[in-house]
């Protein structure tokens, strides 16, 4: 649509879309409103919409996503977690335990990483491990201690959510839902994370193309929810070194193609805590729009993952470098205006 | 628990198992009887269980599998499929369509895979695609065409399930489960697939370890349900002739470690049509215990994957030669008796 | 060329060419002779050739690779090793040592190698290893014994060349030359090989695609070698239940593409002496020219990668299979005239 | 040794190493010289260097590296190309074109790079094609168009060589022997490069684990040349958006293994010119020392890789952000006193 069209137009077009039999989703942009279309099985006519007031352009889209591509939106969207904007120039830090273990172990962590300048809590109350045996999390207990922690230190709080019930539960105590790496392809879920209100975090699977990652958010946004940040957190390769191979081109190519803004989990995506810091500098030099990173204020007694959290402190040193690197790619810290930097 | 151990002997270490707050798995076998046991988060003194009656061995399992692993059961499971026998020496040849497009499509199809020799029908009406946009299968219709169909060529049929409601359906239509490749580490799901009683097929992720997909199955087994097969359908590589690199090795490294059944999908192990059945061929030489190969009368036409299906004429050529090949690795078309070949 | 077209047609054709500034490569096969066109930057008008004597038709090749192309040349190349025909239905089995240890060990492996029924005595006396601090081979003595032990049994024998001044000596010692997958790329050895007339076994690397396979033997072609046989050998992956992934599709995929015979290591493509002879088999039932295979009577003290030697039982075990599994992809042991099978 | 260890101490455990048939490596550091000890097949008893004068601790290395061990010498190796000092602090940017195509071209570009801030000027007289029909090098008269250019603006070289003739020319010619990624386990290569005196760059092959790469370097220093420095330019992996994916953690983990600098390709990392900057300033954030980074002045006409060459204003932008990004990591531009930036 034009810079200055009404409500009235955007609701026009709409009109003739849903008259098609169509799905029209109108996105809204800091200067002009975009409105995808979806569900339309051959090429349209453009000269349906053209004539119609306020209607700037129409893009026939050739890739397969649609709503998250850069042809459909140009500017970077900005999603707000609980406050925190991401992306469009924000650079987040999330940060916190692997998993919720109690209450005390939360709340120790949370305000560490709170004073290290983290802006978004992360924690686990549903996790996903290989063993039926493994912990997997303290499930709605955990969330209600992510709830109140998360008020406690007033940082917004991130938690996965791994089927229908638990996302329920997800979206009730946390500002954030994140869908794992091994649940990018678990459409059910997609859909549902789709059709509530809250932000979701999208984690790239071990052996996901980028056009997969991006369909995966465009699942999601299909359903009427754009508050989508997509997380690259390492693929499965032969190297050894890693636990994963980090892909940092990633974030190039998906901001390329997409105007979601992406961050980078350097904890998955090393599995070794002495590689997180450096590549976590990496990622914010390589123009992410945020870190996420697993911190425990004692490693060697954590239930899951110890061997990737790294200390609060080592997170600190990595937040007061930020402001030096993330300029270099047009970035500042989450919610601190440029001009102040 | 030794040859002649009464049904009164297993019950009384069931029991022990319990009362120290763990959980017992009795394993039928075709001679003898074990006993997992799982929930222990170290290691028990054997002597707890040693001199109860009917006991022939102790053994400490090392790996992080333990019901699906050899060293508790020695003898291959046979999991029977509606009646078919897969496993043990019976080879199951699994075909049908890709995706159930409508009830014509699919008996035409049935009928043809049962001409061609096959023993279990396959069609997916709840169809994971990477678009939101693509065909998605037709859901509880498509089960129902499925179980219609099933009775009336008398072949039984698997289908697959993308989360606990659609499991629910299939369990109700279908005589076996498939969890598919995208949904192998879809803890929620596994587990439900163990809770109920109809045979589990899983599906090997792109980028799983054979260590992951034994602790996949290992969730289904430790809920209780022990039917489980398991199928090996490429991995994610660089390689760009074939859609997945089909990991034949993976068969028999599952079969050393593990007492279940495990089946090849050159289908999508290859994605291209005329590598099916030389795939299918070299799947029945490795020792492969079935085969689930993709069937189209009109391949051009498919809603779903239709360059990877094959003409029923090839299948029936593949099965052909199968009594050719599964002796040198003394195995028999299922349900055949290997006298009779 | 026409099924009739004589050696003067040919010669002009040739002549033709060469005005032209490029370069003619007459490649016979049974009925009719190929001329492959090289160096040429930019397509060449058919009209040039059409109307001389002889000329059946001329064919543009799409491809990178030209010579190499079932495009230039439809039916298979039988390449002769010291005799041995190896592809165009001829399955060769190549036995041996990994490394040629000493004259004993290497006289005893290869009367039971031959014993057993392999065609073809394989060999290593300069092998390429990762550690500089790892035996090496034994060198021009190594070719010494393998040259004697060859005249002794009875059977050509093959090794590697890993730069140009080994291959001279394996030019003079042994009836082919292998070219290992760590040299599928080394260029300048490629050119080499392909300005002497032994016949070339090219391993796939461990990192190649099927193009850049065919592209290495495009090398030896284009200098005039057409003796050429290819090797699956396993590429590198994430998987870690064997050494690498070996890719049986591969063969296919290239015998499509190619005229050139393709044979499969499974040794090397597993790692693991159990698998050697399932993955063998299953490279006869996909259809491959013949399989490479490590034997050592005491694999235990192998001075080099003896943890993937099988003995000669095994393979003397495969050898009385392969006639049940030829005739399925219409291939017959090496020499042995189908009928008489 | 101890710090204060004279040359008669270091001659004298030399002297003793050899006496027992093994070979000692004297690798002098800024403060005390390492000797390290190749060519013992089982472990040595520290008794027989211990008492000896000047000798302060006997390790015994576990890892199959011993040379490039860090536990052989901790300090980080200071590799000097034609007087530009690599590694220990010192960031070095290598760049220039894919392919020396005539005299003006490099020049022009030489001059370019050498304005915009490189150090080291790169170009390819011997190219590795995966295609024998594609533009080759031009071989001896590229390398003097190399040695004249280099002199006229200043900068020191290194070239590809593929093979031991083109070895002897590129150090007749040139400041530093690359090997390239084809040529990583190339091992005739690697010892010839390790009986010459110019510093050598090897870079890490497709396919190749840290472990091989440090095994390659160790080719050449237990011939005794110690002036090596390592090269991550991306592994072979499914993703698609890149031509190689580059794996910036590798730089961490070989900095924690070796003494050996390390640098980093983006340009054959990523494949793609958008996406050479910005992960050239995330090489520099994660620690490397150094970037090498293809240039063209036009692209679009470049005979070999234009696809990936930036224009020489890219590579201006990048080093001015190079002096706020280095010192996060304890780096400086080479050459450069740490206290001037």
């Amino acid at each position: 649509m034009t810079v200055g069209a009404s409500p009235e137009d955007v609701a026009r077009v709409t009109a003739q879309i849903e008259a098609l039999g169509l799905r029209a989703h109108p996105i809204p942009g800091a200067q002009r409103v975009a409105i995808g279309i979806t569900g339309n099985r051959e090429s349209l006519d453009p000269v349906l919409f053209e004539s119609l007031p306020g209607v700037l352009e129409v893009i026939p889209v050739s890739h397969p996503y649609k709503l998250v591509s850069r042809e459909v939106k140009r500017e970077p969207t900005v999603v707000s977690v609980g406050g925190v904007p991401v992306g469009g120039g924000h650079f987040a830090v999330f940060a916190g335990p692997c998993a919720v273990e109690d209450a005390e172990q939360t709340l120790t962590i949370a305000r560490a990483v709170r004073a290290a300048g983290a802006h978004i809590l992360r924690g686990g109350a549903y996790k996903p491990r290989t063993s039926p045996y493994s912990f997997q999390g303290l499930g709605r207990p955990g969330l209600e201690i992510l709830r109140d922690v998360s008020r406690e230190v007033g940082l917004p709080v991130v938690s996965e959510a791994l089927d229908e019930s638990s996302l329920e539960l997800v979206v009730e105590f946390c500002d954030m839902v994140q869908v794992g790496a091994r649940s990018m392809q678990n459409f059910p879920l997609l859909r549902a994370c789709g059709k509530q209100r809250k932000p979701v975090l999208i984690k790239r699977g071990m052996a996901a193309t980028i056009e997969e990652l991006l369909m995966a958010a465009e699942y999601v946004l299909a359903e009427g929810n754009y508050q989508v940040v997509l997380c690259e957190r390492g693929i499965r390769t032969f190297a050894n070194h890693t636990r994963n191979t980090l892909d940092l081109a990633a974030v190039v190519a998906t901001q390329r193609l997409s105007h979601l803004p992406i961050i980078v989990d350097p904890s998955h995506g090393t599995g070794k805590r002495h590689k997180v810091i450096p590549l976590a500098r990496a990622a914010a030099a390589v123009g992410a729009d945020g870190v996420m990173i697993e911190v425990h204020h004692r490693p060697g007694r954590a239930l899951s993952d110890g061997s990737q959290a790294v200390l609060p402190d080592e997170l600190a040193e990595l937040v007061r470098q930020l402001p030096i690197l993330l300029p270099l790619t047009g970035r500042h810290l989450a919610g601190v205006s440029p001009a102040a930097t």
